[in-house]
């Protein structure tokens, strides 16, 4: 056994067939990953006993944490309890604390309960019951151990959680522990950051610690050069996260045993990242960057518009994602025809004839007709040829312009994207949010 | 061995560390359910070669067909390609003819070779190479066997396919497959359609069709009560695939040893389907809502503009995601303050004073001033409380009104959606776009 190894098994036959994204996963990995520990392995397995049985038994034969997902209702392809059970040699009996726990929860809702419900309320004798909040299926914690040979397991019992959360250790000397979950990820994501988490945590060895930088404007190379060789952050150990929409998010990441060794070497690493990338850095906490943006608007009392062209409403939507979009935006022009970008935003009919709806005239006069027409402080405007389409040898297929103005001027930067019509919507959006951001921060 | 079992292994520090959502598993997933084969198994490995070798183990001793994806690039934690050899006892060795199209491709793109370029060459001595069309690794083929103890693994020849891509069954007798493609989506998709799936399909015993009925504007449970018993469908199987942005997708599937038989069962169930949902059906093809609108719209000649307040731009960023919606769209007006909706679709100073912005009145008005002000044929307009903010006992958080106008008049839905900000937006989205589908296709 590796005292820190941690595997993952999620049964559902929707993933295996092409028909639900995994994002469970990527959620339990990024948490782990967040808190100092890793995943090391993903089982994904299909709505067959024999199948969760096998995956069980090789996971549990490794790994000191095994978190298992899916097949906790109360329907006729859920066998994730009964196989659980068996596995451990347990038998299921009849909890009345966690029957009533069901039917309270289908009563405060004022519905009636989901046919089969009383199965939930069967569970492994000797293992706890984890709470869940946001639906009727208890999960289920076992602690257990192997015998030398790996063929069986012995179960020792753990406190019951139903009531009391008091968060203990969970790798006690020969212990492994074993948690499953509802595959619904509203309660999966609670449970696990509930109950499952604060255990981990509780139990890993010595501390963790780590700090973000979330930027954009540059690429990892470019980032990666300006720091230089990470050598200089040892111990500490710095990963570049890229994103499409968010640009790139760096973790600088240093465990140890002690939290005053641990605290000054993230602080020295901390200030050598500021200084090689600072300009680049919107934020040290996970926050994206639409928030950013409409926090100093907000700060400012700024009002802000937008005028889209071929990113038809993208960024507009970004903004308005965030709650609170409404205290500082004010309205988008998405002036997809010319005809449009004339009669909105009073770009003269000259600019589009001798210069092309593609062009820095254009952009230029979109991004102040945006701030004139909608009176507002700050607006930015994007122009482009996004493809597969519309290409020409002088305009080719991700030739972007991105107008920003205020009521002291504008400006117009110029972009050449090169990917499909998708990836250059997005990225011309996530130009155009970095320039509006630079220009509020910089007033 | 499980004459048709599948299982996919993916190679991905990036994917257990929560960095990247592991997307080509779903494809892959998707790609072998649409073609009437399925995934039995994922595994998700770490970067280390004895996690590796471990997975292989474990897949080969029990399907017949085994994809991995992940770790064929020239960087010193790409494992896959000397870990799959040595499973087979089999050496790298220089392929002159695999060096040559690696410098090729550089060539043509006019940049320097990656560094380690070269590993890339050595290949295994008794694998095929797979073409890679977009990118520079080759991937991998091995036709190989196992021993009645499955401790140990044979290899027999198969055929190389760089230049020939002649397409053969490839379950032959006590024959199995192993293949190795890279983990960049676009380079492992390409390799999977044009190499891999083709070999599938060939292998499958009998053969397999299926027909796919997209829908808007009903759940799954509604459709599976106007549908009735599925059993009328047998042999045939039904599935349902909801999603958030394109509605339910029904998928109707038949195997069989002969098309004559398995065509007049498919036939005879979409006469059944049909007849029971026709009115949510538009499409029986994969191609997405905004894609049919646009097609219906361009072949009525008319041109479409958007009002959009709680959404933000979504509608419009939506169909802008289609090439050639500038065809038959006009612009969108993203009045998120209540003085653009004024300004811009001219709704009277009193209708969001009496009634408020989110009100039926104010979205008829926004509808027919969109129709209006951007002289189209027709017109969609959204307003209501997306969340977490904003709601009161009379107008709570998911109150959504959606109106659509033409020259003939207009009409208003009152919506309640239960979700949380980005669910209550999505699902708005998507009701709009539906209605204006039903105006189009009704017209």
């Amino acid at each position: 056994m590796d005292s820190g190894r941690c595997e993952l098994i999620v049964v559902g036959d929707e993933i295996l067939l092409g028909q639900t994204l995994d994002s469970n996963s990527r959620y339990i990995a990024r948490r782990l990953t967040d808190n100092g520990m890793r995943l090391h392995w993903i089982s994904v397995v299909p709505d067959d006993k024999d199948e969760i049985k096998t995956a069980l038994d090789r996971a549990t034969g490794r790994a000191s944490a095994v978190i298992i997902t899916g097949g906790l209702g109360p329907t006729a392809d859920d066998f994730t309890r009964p196989v659980i059970a068996g596995f451990f040699a347990d038998n299921l009996v009849w909890r009345q604390d966690l029957a009533d726990a069901i039917l309270a929860r289908f009563e405060k809702r004022a519905i009636r309960p989901s046919p089969g419900w009383e199965t939930m309320a069967y569970f492994p004798s000797r293992a706890a019951a984890i709470p869940n909040a946001h639906g009727a299926a208890p999960g289920i914690h076992y602690n257990y151990v192997r015998d030398h040979k790996g063929a069986t397991a012995v179960v020792t019992p753990v406190a019951d959680s139903l009531q009391s959360v008091a968060i203990e250790p969970v790798f006690r000397e020969a212990g492994r522990q074993l948690f499953a979950l509802p595959g619904v990820p509203v309660e999966m994501r609670g449970m696990f950051e509930d109950y499952i988490l604060p255990r981990l945590i509780a139990a890993r060895k010595g501390v963790f610690k780590s700090r973000i930088f979330k930027t954009v404007g540059a690429g990892e190379t470019h980032l990666a050069a300006c720091i230089g060789d990470p050598a200089v952050l040892a111990p500490a150990t710095l990963a570049f996260l890229p994103s499409l929409d968010q640009g790139v998010t760096l973790r600088l990441s240093c465990s140890g045993d002690d939290v005053n060794l641990v605290h000054p070497v993230l602080e020295k690493g901390s200030a050598i990242i500021r200084t090689a990338i600072q300009s680049y850095i919107y934020a040290t906490e996970e926050i994206p960057l639409e928030a950013v943006i409409i926090d100093i608007l907000r700060y400012r009392g700024w009002k802000a518009a937008f005028a889209e062209s071929c990113t038809g409403g993208m960024i507009s939507a970004r903004l308005t994602s965030i709650p609170g979009a409404s205290d500082v935006f004010e309205r988008c022009f998405v002036t997809y025809s010319n005809q449009a970008k004339v009669e909105l935003l009073g770009v003269a009919p000259d600019i589009i004839e001798n210069y092309g709806a593609v062009s820095e005239q254009c952009a230029r006069a979109m991004a102040e007709g945006a701030c004139q027409q909608a009176k507002v402080d700050i607006a930015i405007s994007v122009t482009g040829i996004a493809g597969p389409g519309g290409g020409t040898v002088e305009k080719p297929v991700g030739l972007v312009y991105i107008g920003v103005a205020d009521r002291g001027g504008s400006k117009v930067k110029r972009f050449t994207f090169a990917g499909d019509r998708d990836d250059n919507r997005r990225r011309a959006a996530l130009a155009a949010l970095t320039m509006l951001y630079r220009k509020c921060i910089n007033a």
